[in-house]
């Protein structure tokens, strides 16, 4: 059994030796662009994880892991074409440098390797492996269209379930099935498989309203973002949302004011609200609330409990609890 | 063994019976639209003509026939958007009609159910299949780039192998590749599948070239074109190409001046200049040189030569052959 931090490690070494060939060179740069820009690798971690909780670590893992990792670099290209965003981790996004064409092409070519890899697994468990996959990666794809529905909508058109329902599947859904991946790998029983999906999920989701919160209450320095980005951008978060259910009608009309204009003290006046309506400690107890599912669900897969020691570990670590 | 019209007709009755889900209804729409604009399905009915080649008809060479449907129809749906088309066979392209974010996230998610159908295939040659598969695709993506590329070059400065090159990866690895993974499904040998494969790939060289003659020498009734569209849209194709190579000094001015402009007789002047150079005369040729590759590609394959017909009058229907 190995800590996240050591299968972070073991795994960048490996998917940093991935090369794309070298022509056509305006396909390929682009596609090697967002995979310089680096990141963290959680989810084919999660997918090594998976594995190790049921098994020693086998190849097949990393194969995997590497699937996802691309298809997740994937949807930020296209996400980012979407977006119309300048910028992605301060640096340039792959359509700002490549333009439009490369940046979807690039997109398409990276999504058809992510199922080359997939196609290397062990014959036994291959089709298990790409249904679970498929399915995550359709839902993530349903999720972004919702997402971008959402944005033409009036934030108090969209309903609170439908918002957990939309951010579950644009970014739950590929955390819990990189462990479920891994677990199949790891030869683990349906009923785990399940188990270690609705662990994934639900961190996921715990994770989404902690990222809300932060950029709305966090401290500036330590979260390494502008305070109020999300404000600023008008875009609908748990917050926002759970706001305009909680506000009284003047507040709501504040709320629809600030929403339609850029003042100055725009991020103060709509944290002044949120604070008003308590959202600061809503949310802390909305994120324990699907962070004690989560944990309920780990419990539940029988394998002895110093297996899931690095799993609670990382749980820990994103979502930044002290224990 | 069946006629590639009976075949046609049988893969258009299963096709269409493929139902996307009912939500996100601006996600599935999108991608419903293409598909409702029909087709021929020719590589579909290649992959079920290579199937049938070699064995009876397997209900594997109907998922795989809807998966290469599916990757066909998607690379339509992203490349409109490239290009700004604002119609397709008549009818307003999908980014048209549903935007660019719901086009781009609808040929995604086709993609991801290219994968689901060949998931499905028999575990005994998945692998091999989707191999064949993901090559062609990857390749389909590369010329689609090189031929972006390629738009931003002097027609003087594309060489006429690389262009070959180009339209063989955009255009005619995918039949080639349909048909060969119909030899998988019939069981055929590694020999066999690659004879039937050059044989895809030398009639998709065939159709393009005659594909440009008949846009700029066709009879427009009867090709049911604009003459010289390819022409008035400065389009890179076989014959501008090869003008390049053959026209006198004069005439590579006259050829270049027309290019930066669009006087009303336009077509009629470049056509001149394709005449004058032969060049109907030399694409008949060149055309003729492909179908005979191709067709010597078919002779090597080792199954009796009556099996061979229905692609023989594929072929020749195409290729507009009178015998």
């Amino acid at each position: 059994m190995q800590s996240f931090q050591e299968l972070i490690a073991q795994f960048t070494k490996y998917f940093d030796q991935l090369q794309f060939p070298a022509e056509p060179s305006s396909l390929y740069k682009a596609a090697g662009h967002i995979l310089e820009m680096g990141g963290k690798r959680i989810r084919p971690v999660l997918c090594l994880m998976g594995n190790e909780l049921f098994d020693t670590l086998h190849p097949d893992a990393f194969q995997a892991g590497s699937a996802i990792e691309l298809f997740h670099n994937f949807t930020l290209i296209h996400d980012d074409i979407m977006d119309k965003a300048p910028l992605r981790r301060g640096k340039p996004t792959v359509h700002t440098v490549y333009g439009d064409t490369a940046a979807i092409l690039s997109g398409d070519v990276m999504l058809i390797n992510v199922y080359e890899r997939l196609n290397k697994v062990n014959t036994n468990y291959q089709k298990k492996l790409t249904t679970v996959f498929n399915k995550a990666a359709i839902e993530v794809c349903e999720g972004q269209q919702l997402d971008m529905d959402f944005e033409h909508l009036d934030p108090e058109a969209v309903d609170y379930h439908s918002y957990v329902n939309m951010i579950g599947l644009k970014t739950s859904v590929l955390l819990a099935a990189s462990l479920q991946m891994g677990a199949i790998i790891g030869g683990a029983s349906e009923g785990n498989q399940e188990h270690l999906y609705a662990f994934g999920k639900n961190i996921g989701i715990a994770f989404q309203i902690q990222d809300d919160f932060l950029d709305a209450f966090g401290d500036p320095e330590k979260f390494g973002k502008q305070q109020g980005g999300d404000i600023l951008a008008n875009k609908k978060t748990f917050l926002l949302l759970k706001a305009f259910e909680r506000s009284n009608d003047a507040q709501k009309a504040e709320l629809r004011e600030l929403l339609d204009s850029a003042p100055a003290d725009k991020v103060e006046r709509v944290l002044a609200i949120f604070r008003d309506c308590k959202l600061d400690e809503w949310a802390e107890v909305e994120k324990e609330r699907f962070t004690a599912l989560a944990f309920e669900n780990l419990e539940k897969i029988a394998v002895l409990s110093n297996r899931k020691e690095p799993l609670k570990e990382l749980a820990n670590y994103l979502l930044n609890r002290q224990q």
